[in-house]
Order: structure tokens, then sequence, then C-alpha cells
């Protein structure tokens, strides 16, 4: 392979059609933040945005808002726009909780489905509040419910008669592995399973297509890709079919058909509604919908194409640069195969994170010993690839790095 | 009696300890806002504070706030902020989710406490949501575990051996009715049954003293009193005994003891911690810790004082200039057995609610015939019942008011 040099790189930038979104969001000079997979960078438009909802819609308008500035609607309306990012329909998507909540809601719906079927099967190895949701669900009737972790390579063949959902990440925090949706879903329909899809790392990513997969079940989380913000509330998929099948579990009030006839009796909203629970956080919803409106700007298609190359430029280049020093990929290096992150293993890998981040180049940690690097395309340059990489050559090369002064630190950490 | 004038009234806000406070909050020119007990008023610093949590914290330090600005923590440390509040320890309330979401963890942590209690209880007429929340958790499965709603006046006679849990509103959203907290959390202790409190309107209203009543489980709502801002996080109080006795069934990843080891496993972190559940919405924490720390200012003994001597002024005052439009009350008249708020019954009570909003006084009307008006003690003054009242007055006698504007656009709403 001939060498990359910087103005191979360079060319790409001049040629990547989505370069002018890095400009929307509020970078930090100097800073290459390979980390909007765990918390995105804040769009320029969240702050004016944030400044009305609190200023002019809390201050002035009060109690008002939930009719003059739509309110009520923010959890249907955000997920409407999310919707059209995943292959949902309208009125299939909700915004509100947690991503963990969210999966109790799939879960416990799933439950409903067909009363024969109790078992909950996840994959070990998933991230991890996945696998708690099914533990903590299952411990409210363990006479009834069990939940199941599986061996990755054999979750189509845990399935049988008794099992009443599969959950599995999209794409996987830790490795970058993508699964095939498509496949899954239908070997799992095979079974008479419902999967429920956790999309925390695949949305604002990639082109995910719900509805073309037949998906029954999805959560994903607004904080990462969608650049909606710390703790963004998160989002539930439930396709049209079952909808009216679920009696939620969590069947807070504003999932009721007349929230405001204040009844006695629960009795749900109809649709995708009745997946609301407790009053949304108004805040953060209105700063996830500018993520959100943001991200709808993007050609996904071109998002995915330069998700990739920008993944399979850090491959190359830290074979390049970096090949002494140790790095055995612990992500797909075929990127048809991989979400928008890179992983290495390195026996070092939360000194090397340390330095790096000391250094300006934001990644993260996963124990035992993944450095993962994450590839937001709406502003993430391939300059910034090439830099980060430049770094870590200097980080590993060091005079500091070789004195160990990190290594150290991490000891005692 | 004698007369109100307003004279009267006006020496009492010469009076009020508390004047000072409504300088701090940012409130509509001209508006008279007796809602605070369903959305609370805006903070001045919590516009300053909003900035700097979204431009510097996630705009900047990005990823990295979750220590160097603590992000981390900010649910149990908001926690130890309102325990103060409530007559809490530090480690008994953590912060998080919605108040419907937290009923549901307290509920399904008394399930735990004893195998042989599978009944949950709250009473007809507590706000929806509580009871909804018992339906739900019941219907996961319903062979086991019940929920039964009983008379308000029974409730304490409902509970027997197969109770789980009973779980009561601290303060009645709709009449105001204030329950004996110690009372009944000794009388339903002597069968066996630990009582998950409601304190959402009665959180930063008046003192409350979880601790001194023996209290088991309690939740609340930061966007009332606490000025939290719409759709807050809510909270959650667990006192220390039951803390280790509970596998939650909403085991998210942040209340594993070890989040960031990524066990496939779930193990409960120490103490309160536990339940939480998924990331915390950082944005509407920031906003709610404005909220409180406000509120710890205040001397919450005069707080009760000044919410009494507004509820007691507002019920004179309506029978004193509005004594012939037929307004009944809908709540206790003494201020001692209410929280701070007034309701009336009227049978064109919505049409009444929509008049006085187009005229700048701001309640809401509850079905199907209630006016409820909060006191926020914090920035409501004596004045401001004053001028309520008189628009009232005006609002009943006035010529559109006769011509029935309002009566028929309620009649087609």
């Amino acid at each position: 392979m001939t060498r990359i040099t910087f103005d191979d790189v360079s060319h790409l930038d001049e040629q990547d059609s989505l370069a002018p979104f890095s400009a929307r969001f509020d970078i930090p000079d100097g800073l290459i933040y390979l980390d909007g997979n765990s918390l995105g960078c804040l769009p320029k438009a969240a702050k004016d945005r944030l400044n009305e909802v609190v200023t002019r819609e809390w201050g002035q308008d009060l109690i008002r808002s939930w009719n003059s500035n739509d309110w009520i609607n923010a959890p249907a309306r955000i997920g409407n726009k999310i919707a059209k990012l995943i292959g949902a329909d309208d009125g299939e998507v909700i915004v509100g909780d947690s991503t963990s909540i969210n999966v109790f809601k799939c879960l416990s719906a799933c439950l409903q489905l067909d009363n024969s079927r109790t078992t909950l099967i996840t994959e070990t190895g998933n991230f991890p509040t996945d696998a708690y949701m099914t533990e903590g669900l299952a411990g409210i009737a363990p006479d009834r419910i069990g939940a199941r972790l599986v061996d990755p390579d054999e979750v189509i063949d845990s399935l049988d008669e008794t099992t009443a959902a599969l959950l599995l990440t999209h794409t996987h925090y830790k490795t970058g592995r993508l699964r095939d949706m498509a496949a899954i879903t239908s070997a799992a329909h095979q079974k008479g399973v419902p999967v429920i899809w956790d999309l925390s790392h695949s949305c604002g990513a990639m082109p995910v297509d719900l509805n073309a997969c037949d998906a029954d079940f999805a959560v994903g989380c607004g904080y990462k890709y969608l650049n909606g913000g710390p703790g963004a509330p998160a989002f539930t998929f439930v396709a049209k079919r079952y909808q009216e099948k679920v009696f939620p579990a969590l069947s807070g009030w504003l999932g009721h058909k007349q929230p405001f006839a204040f009844d006695d009796r629960y009795a749900p909203a109809p649709g995708i509604n009745r997946f609301q629970c407790g009053t949304p956080g108004i805040i953060g919803c209105a700063a996830l919908e500018v993520g959100i409106d943001l991200m709808l700007e993007a050609d996904m298609q071109a998002l995915r194409q330069k998700s990739s190359a920008l993944g399979d430029l850090f491959i190359q280049l830290v074979n390049q640069e970096c090949g002494e020093f140790g790095f055995e990929p612990a992500c797909p290096i075929n990127a048809a195969e991989r979400g928008s992150q890179v992983s290495f293993h390195h026996p070092d890998g939360y000194a090397i994170m340390q330095a790096l981040i000391a250094c300006g180049v934001i990644g993260d940690f996963r124990a035992p010993d993944i450095l993962r690097f994450g590839f937001a395309p709406l502003y993430i340059s391939y300059r910034d690839v090439w830099k980060a990489v430049d770094i870590l050559r200097d980080v590993m090369s060091s005079e500091a790095w070789n004195q160990s002064q990190f290594k150290q630190r991490a000891a005692v950490t």
C-alpha cells in the first residue's frame, strides 16, 4: 500500500460534501474530539434555542407553554423527526426517559405479546445496561420471567418457543461490530421472537431502516451521534402492529388516553403515546431537537460513506505511523461490518488514552484494554484523523512516555 | 370579621421576611402567577447556570465534564441538598427520572421486602400517575401482584398482612388536603406496611420531616415548588434501613456498583446510588440545582407561615369580594390541614379560569369543577393575592362575563 501523505488527507477534506457541517458546532480550539460516540458536540444553534426555551418559554410563558409552545407534543414531534433517521413511520417513535428505561418498556411489552414466552435473551458483552434491565425485570416475577445471557455467536440458536424477546445492540459499544439487522430480525421471527434493537451507537451515524427490516422494537440514545446534550432524552420505537397490544408496565399519566381527565384507572393512549410515562424534561427535549434538526439536514448515505472513510483512514494511519507500538484491532477492519468507531487493544490502553487526552486527543478507554475512537462524520475531518495519529505516534515515542509517567500514573489510578 | 383593606395587605408585604426572594425570579410583568404548584417560576440564576453548563461544560469540556464538572455525582449531590428540605439524611435521596418512574422504583422495592406481601394500595382520587404506576407494575405479574384503590377514609383499615406498600400523596394535588405523615406512617407500620409518600406538592412549600416520621420511601417532583424547570428531574428517598435490601427492578447501569467495569451481571451500588438507572439529564439537573440552592436559602418555617397566610387571605378575600358568585371551598379552610394552594368548586370553573388567565391571573382548572390556585411563598406577595381577587370579582361581574363569552367559549372547547 502506498504511503498516505498529509496532502492526500487534505484532498479528502476538500472533497468532503459534509465539511460545512463542522462550522455548525462549537468545537474547542485545538481539540481533536474522537468521542462523539460517547457525548456529541454542542450544535451552536442549541445555545440560542436553550436560551429561548428557558427565558421566554419557561420564564415568560410559564405553564401556558404546554400548549402555546407545544411542549405537550415535544416527545411525539421529536420522535417523528428521529423516525426519519431510522426508517420508521410517523407515530412509531416517542422521545423521553433514558435508554435504560426504554429498554424496560420494550422488554415488558414483549412479555405481553405471548404469555407462553417468558425468557428475555441478550448477549454477553452487550452494553451492560441492556443486560441489567433484563435482570431487574425478571426479578419482579422470578418464577415467571427469565433473563438469559448467551454467547454472541449463539444468539439465534438460543431462541425457542419460550423466548419472549431478543435484545441486541446494533453497533457494539466497545468493538464497533455491526449486527445484520435484517438477517437477525428475520431469523428471530422464524422462531416467533420479537427483537429489540438498541440503536445507541447507530442512530445519527449511518442509515438505519427499521421498517425495511420488519423491526419490532428499538431504543436509542440522544446524546451520542444525535448531539442532543449530556443525558439527553432517549427514544423508543414500537412498530405500529404492536402498539395497541401493549398495556405499558411503566404506565405513567402522560401515557393515558386522557391525562387531564385525571381518571383513577389507567387507559392507554392510542398508538405510540402510551409509551410515554411521566412529564418529559422539556429543556433536554429542546436541546435534543436542535441536534436532530441539524442531523436531518445531512445526507445519511454521505454520512455513512464519510464515517467509513474516516475509520479506514485511522486504521491505515495507525498501521503506517504506529505499526511498531503493538496496537491490535479490536473492531472489524471491513468498514461495512463496523459502526462509526475504531477500537484497538493495547496492554497499556488506559495509560495511552490518558496521555492522548493530555495532548488534546479525546477518545475513551474501555476495560480491560480497549482504546476507542469515535468518528462523528458531521464534525470530524480527515485532517483531524491525521493529527490524532500524529499525536498518538508522538505519545508512544516520546521521552515522557518512555519514562512511563502516564503508565505510572495509570498504575495508581 | 372586619373588612380587609388594601392597606392591610400592603402592610403584610412590608413585614414579610421572604419578600426579597421575589427579586430572584423572572416573573412576567403584570402577571399574577398562582400556578407555581404546577410549574415554578424561573430563578434568574438559572439562566447563567444553564448558559455555563451548555457553553462551557458541554461545549468546551465535553465528555471530561463527567469528572471535571462532577456530572457523575449530580444526582447524589442534588439529592443531598433536597434531603435538607425534607428531613432526610445525606445518602438517602437521589435525583433522576420522573416522579412516575420513581414511584415504580419504590413500589417494586416494597415488593422485595417481604415476599408474602403482594398488594399495592393507593387511594381513589390520588394524583393519577401514582395509581397508574401500581396498575402497570401489577400487570407484569398479575397472578402475584395486586393493585388496589381504596377510599381515602379507609386507607388504614384496608391494610393487612398481604399489603406490600401504601402509596399516598402528602398534599393532595386537587384539594390541597394535607395528610398526617407521622400518624399514617405509624399506623401503617403497626400493620407491617411501608408507606411511599409522594411529596410533589409538599417539597419546597413546607417543612417535611421524613425521618422524624420514620418514613420508608418517598418521591417528589422538581418542577413545582422547587422551581427546577419544566419536566425537571424528580427525586427518590429510600430510608437507609431499606437500601441494601433492594435489588432494583429498574437496574440501569448507573445503579451498578462499578458502572465502568461493564460487567455482564448487575450488582447494585451501595446505598442510594442503586436507585439511579440510566444516564441523568445533566442540563435538567443543572436547572434543578439552581432552584434547590435558592430554596435552601429560605427559612422553611417562615415559608410555611407565609404560605398559610397567603391561602387564608385568598379565602377571606374571596368571601369578602366574591361572596355572591357561588364559589364553594374545595380545600380545607384550616391552613394547618392544607398545602400551599386553595381550591374552589364552581359549576363554571373552566370558563372562569379561562377568563382569569385572559386577564393575567394564572391558576388552573381541574375537572370536573375545581379552580386551583397555588401560592408559592418565595415569589407571591400579599398584594398579588389582593389583585387576583380583585380581578376575579371583575371577571364575575363584568359585562363580558354576563354576556357569557367565556362560558360560550368553554362550551365548545
